[in-house]
């Protein structure tokens, strides 16, 4: 398998200051960098000491790198292609964090120099939080990470990213951009839209009622203002680019929850027990 | 205030025998009873050992009881009345645990014989997990529970009830019926109803992408299924018996997303990100 002498981050939120903290335990590397063009986030990550060197520029940080680690959002991410693309050094590889794979891909892979390989990947790992002081040792132990390189991959840049979430904890699989597109849509994009939508619904209500609602929030409506907390930047960005597989999605689910609101209308004892078993089921298979 | 020689509990689920546990620390009562319907639930009681006696009838169970804790499905709620009301003594306070507090005193007021004090509450509080060993101490710990009494009210019989919810470290707030269903609708009963929703439209999906759906659930789906394994039965009559409020908040929730749903096709980044931030602020007030 290649060395690693340098990885270099682009942006320090929350994965990739998490990822940072990971790897800073292992012998993944020599030497690590990271580029962020706030100077509050540059001052915090000097603070933390989870990467050797904090850059104000992107030739500096991803100089000589082996490795670059894309975690900006996903709008954002084309451009830094190509912001950095002229500084990489042949044979590097560039992978990234983001929730949105095909259209980055689409955006991006003309941009990407000869001779520098590109393997997309999304850890699918995150909380509420956001900004590199959210980030943790052991975010991603146990869960999965998704890469979607194309079918002529270099096999040894693929091995690398491999073996990188690996060290953190992750199972690694490979699938194809759309297809992890639609399969984010279901279980993240369209939950993060409806915890967005019914916590906005709620901030519109008259005051009383408002303070109330968040008073007695534990009994449900408290894991959908979790969900809705998420950064709003980050999220505007995945709506957007990935909004066919999302609006085909949303629409299947309007549509199930008018059968269910006129399953309440008609008092359908029936219908809504037997909705309500079977969901259950789904439940047990994923805590199993 | 009234002394409590026996307390008998009606049904023995979550929240009954959660209950049940707290109380059997402190002096509460002298003597407790319980009646379920079920043989099976019947052993497990007697093996728990968190209630002094375990009865197969309502009469035995509530024979002598100076307060009723009923903790049945809502539905279930007024024919427990009818079966219980020729057994009460004189004195009696009956309180319940439901989660819809206006059908229940419209089905059941009228059956409640004369100098029996009933005290309709709410503990906010419950699991995704159902049934007496499901139950635990400290379930409402720091929680609320609201009581819905009339405003003729015998005051000593509102003091033992609030004493009691006390007991388990519980906030005491009263409130109106019709008021109370309102904001459990919005902060329960709606996230319960979207959460099932979706959770039921992935059971409809095709086997493998299904299979995906659940490997790769802990990106936001995961929290759905949560809400969406909470018993069938109890929610089934919810549903029911609270849906002139639900249905009244479930046509704002959909015309909301709606509109979301066309800020996403538009592409329209600025209401995206508003909306978003919005929703963060609200999160606060309830972490806070």
């Amino acid at each position: 398998m290649k060395k690693i002498n340098k990885i270099a981050f682009i942006g320090a939120g929350l994965i990739n200051s998490s990822l940072a903290r990971d790897l800073k335990k292992t012998d993944f590397y020599k030497i690590s960098s990271v580029y962020s063009r706030s100077k509050k986030t540059r001052n915090i990550l000097r603070k933390l000491k989870i990467i050797d060197e904090v850059e104000d520029t992107y030739s500096k940080a991803v100089c000589n790198a082996d490795l670059i680690v894309i975690g900006v959002p996903v709008d954002a991410f084309s451009s830094v292609i190509s912001k950095i693309s002229s500084y990489l050094k042949k044979g590097a590889i560039i992978t990234d964090v983001g929730s949105v794979k095909n259209s980055i891909i689409k955006s991006s892979s003309r941009k990407i120099p000869k001779g520098v390989h590109f393997i997309p990947g999304h850890p699918i790992a995150g909380t509420e939080h956001s900004g590199p002081a959210a980030g943790f040792e052991g975010l991603f132990k146990n869960g999965f990470c998704i890469l979607t390189p194309n079918k002529n991959v270099n096999k040894s840049s693929l091995e690398i990213v491999t073996k990188m979430w690996n060290l953190t904890g992750m199972k690694v699989d490979i699938m194809d951009p759309d297809y992890h597109d639609i399969v984010l849509a279901i279980t993240s994009h369209i939950p993060h839209i409806i915890a967005y939508s019914i916590v906005g619904t709620v901030s519109n209500l008259e005051k009383s009622l408002k303070t109330e609602v968040i008073k007695y929030a534990a009994s449900g409506f408290k894991d959908f203002t979790r969900i809705a907390a998420s950064d709003p930047v980050m999220w505007r960005d995945i709506m957007i680019l990935n909004k066919k597989a999302i609006l085909n999605m949303l629409s299947i689910f309007k549509k199930d929850l008018s059968i269910l609101e006129q399953a309440i209308k008609k008092e359908d004892a029936k219908f809504l027990y037997n909705l309500f078993s079977k969901t259950r089921l789904i439940r047990k298979r994923i805590t199993k």
